[in-house]
């Protein structure tokens, strides 16, 4: 007898178990409330999450420190005890900075954490929400489902659009011992709001315009060709492909352009809810070793690497690989490989368009450095296991040979 | 100075405000988990939300109880005090059967409420998690915006794919005295945990697949064409509409279709995503009498009205109806409007092979009854103002001519 209480295993799902591999069980999980569109922000100071606080830590990226400092103005003036930290470290936190982050949230310790920037400020925020009088120790929550609870309420604030974090259960510290990033995953990191507001993006400068997005690119194409990808899912992932492929050069070219930010901020939003339940495959794996060994930015790594890996899977899944394409605006070919490959050209040519070198060498990587890669990527075994095609170190090798 | 700090009102913002309106903040809400897809349920006993529960209120619909039983024996077995309601009202629940489920909900002070079957049963649950030991009367919380916490943790789980009530923040009583619906709409209905398994789907009747199939088609179609329409809601509404225009009549000639019902069970979901953010207009409005006054089912209501009132509203945005054609499968006409004409077309041809009839008159409703039903339309204020076509009384009393 299965859990229904059918006593036999019924022939409906045994029919259909086959086809509708797809339709299994999935758990969807994000920020209960997003506030999202031009002008989100303005509705900060009223959440029920800030009003039921008293004492209000923000974790603010330096650039946009000016602009949150009305918001913290007002709710200093109605009675908060706000502390602000200024987040400068380049790239993902490492242990050692994140050490000096904690020390200041607990001893301040506050009632609500307000993260407000990229992915590096995101991700620290929702671990200094999570671990702040938290009796766990956060080295024992490296990994996956690891950490049980946060112990703050959490809000994220993007001001880029590539993390997604803002909406994902997922935070990354550098390591840096290992040199390798450390992925922290769940429930816990979910914010218990997300604000997604594109005015934040007006003013990132064209270069990081690019790097955030084709990292939001790479969230969405990578699960939608991932192994273990679902319809519920691939609805976001489809229409982030296709926003962020219409709207990055214009975005790229204007930076004022708000009609274009704010559909890549949409684009990129998906591009976070994809994050949760299917999550990136060899793209971001193989991107590990470039961020922690040649702290080469996250975004920027992913974008050189997405078209060799995805050169790579096609074999694995034409189909999905022109699905992708056809999201981007390419036509059919005569085939799913030639429309596929098509859409391939097409991220080579946006990433050309933005300055995105195509190459390694141009980053100062050399052919003597791959196998060091290699080794790194092997190790993120929870993003290796959902790549399409099977990926062993000497396909890392060759991927990586292929953009030297 | 605007909130952002900017001390000229951004040339940004003006330039493009008229062009932009539609991405305009919207506040996205909804069950921060929601595990969907075949054999969901099996990861129910393993839910935090339970675990973390000593005392457990199932409210089941009366069909399903069987199914759900080896899941509350288990539950029991782990030392679980669980007591469960079996919910056998007809319709939605009036205020007095309401009170009675309260009475019995408070004496037993649930920890956790977990409702399993249709709207009516979910929306009792999430009022029962929601009222059970609050100081607000919920007589009190009839409106939007009106109910301000929810005292118990709740789960919800759907056995229709219809209602989106799992994943709603809405919920509806019938107010025995006025015959009017009552919606009680909050942030504190919103589940914690939302399962949809499309298993539960499998048993129920031809008939009642078709109603409740169509009502969500209604919240996805209605959302699209909504005045107040939004880009972060329309991937949700067209892709319901696509799911379920191609998934409702194999689910209804074969309600054992487990690939079908799947699909409708997530274009159900994304009808559900649909309500808080944006919700339904004219139709739903329309239909409140038929329900209030005549007892006839929603999802049955709803259906019969939709091509009438999407006739009415058709000239106010052709292009949006058009595109919910396209949706549909429908190829592009010489116009919007030919093009959506063939939608509402769809949609009449849908319901006639599902047995659904065209006119009030089958229902015994005839043409001295229409004021009446005006009346009470006239009074849905919160999705009257939702209509892309200003709706008088007048209106409503030709749109439901046209179907006596």
């Amino acid at each position: 007898m299965d859990i229904l209480g059918r006593t036999t295993p019924i022939a409906i799902g045994e029919r259909t178990k086959s086809k509708d591999k797809k339709m299994n069980s999935i758990i969807l999980q994000q920020p209960g409330k997003i506030v999202f569109g031009i002008n989100a922000l303005e509705k900060l100071p009223e959440d029920e999450l800030i009003l039921s606080s008293e004492k209000i830590l923000f974790l603010i990226a330096e650039p946009v420190l000016n602009l949150l400092q009305p918001i913290i103005n007002q709710l200093i003036s109605i009675g908060k005890i706000v502390e602000v930290i200024t987040y400068n470290f380049p790239g993902e936190p490492t242990f050692k900075q994140f050490d000096t982050l904690l020390a200041q949230s607990v001893e301040f310790n506050p009632d609500c954490v307000i993260g407000v920037g990229g992915g590096s400020v995101l991700d620290s925020a929702k671990l200094l929400a999570a671990m702040t009088g938290n009796e766990q120790q956060y080295a024992d929550v490296v990994g996956v489902g690891l950490l049980k609870k946060r112990m703050k309420k959490l809000i994220c604030i993007s001001t880029t659009s590539g993390t997604g974090s803002e909406v994902s259960p997922i935070a990354i510290l550098l390591n840096e011992k290992t040199e390798a990033k450390s992925g922290i995953v769940s429930p816990a990191l979910l914010a218990d709001a997300a604000y997604i507001d594109p005015i934040l993006t007006v003013g990132l400068p064209p270069k990081i315009t690019a790097e955030t997005t084709m990292d939001a690119l790479c969230h969405c194409i990578e699960a939608y060709t991932n192994k273990f990808a679902h319809p519920a899912v691939d609805t976001y992932a489809l229409k982030g492909i296709e926003l962020i492929s219409k709207n990055l050069l214009n975005a790229f070219n204007d930076g004022n352009d708000l009609e274009a930010r704010a559909a890549l901020a949409l684009g990129s939003m998906y591009g976070g809810l994809c994050l949760g339940p299917v999550n990136t495959h060899g793209v971001h794996c193989l991107s590990y070793g470039l961020g922690g060994k040649f702290h080469i930015s996250h975004g920027l790594a992913n974008a050189i690497l997405l078209p060799a890996v995805l050169r790579f899977n096609l074999e694995a899944s034409p189909e999905r690989h022109a699905e992708v394409a056809v999201a981007m605006g390419i036509a059919n070919e005569k085939d799913n490989k030639a429309t596929a490959l098509k859409g391939i050209e097409k991220i080579e040519e946006l990433s050309f368009a933005c300055g995105i070198p195509s190459s390694l060498t141009a980053l100062g990587i050399g052919e003597n450095d791959l196998p060091a890669l290699a080794d790194i990527a092997m190790n993120v075994t929870r993003l290796l296991k959902n790549n399409p095609r099977e990926l062993t170190r000497e396909d890392a090798i060759g991927i990586y040979k292929t953009i030297v």
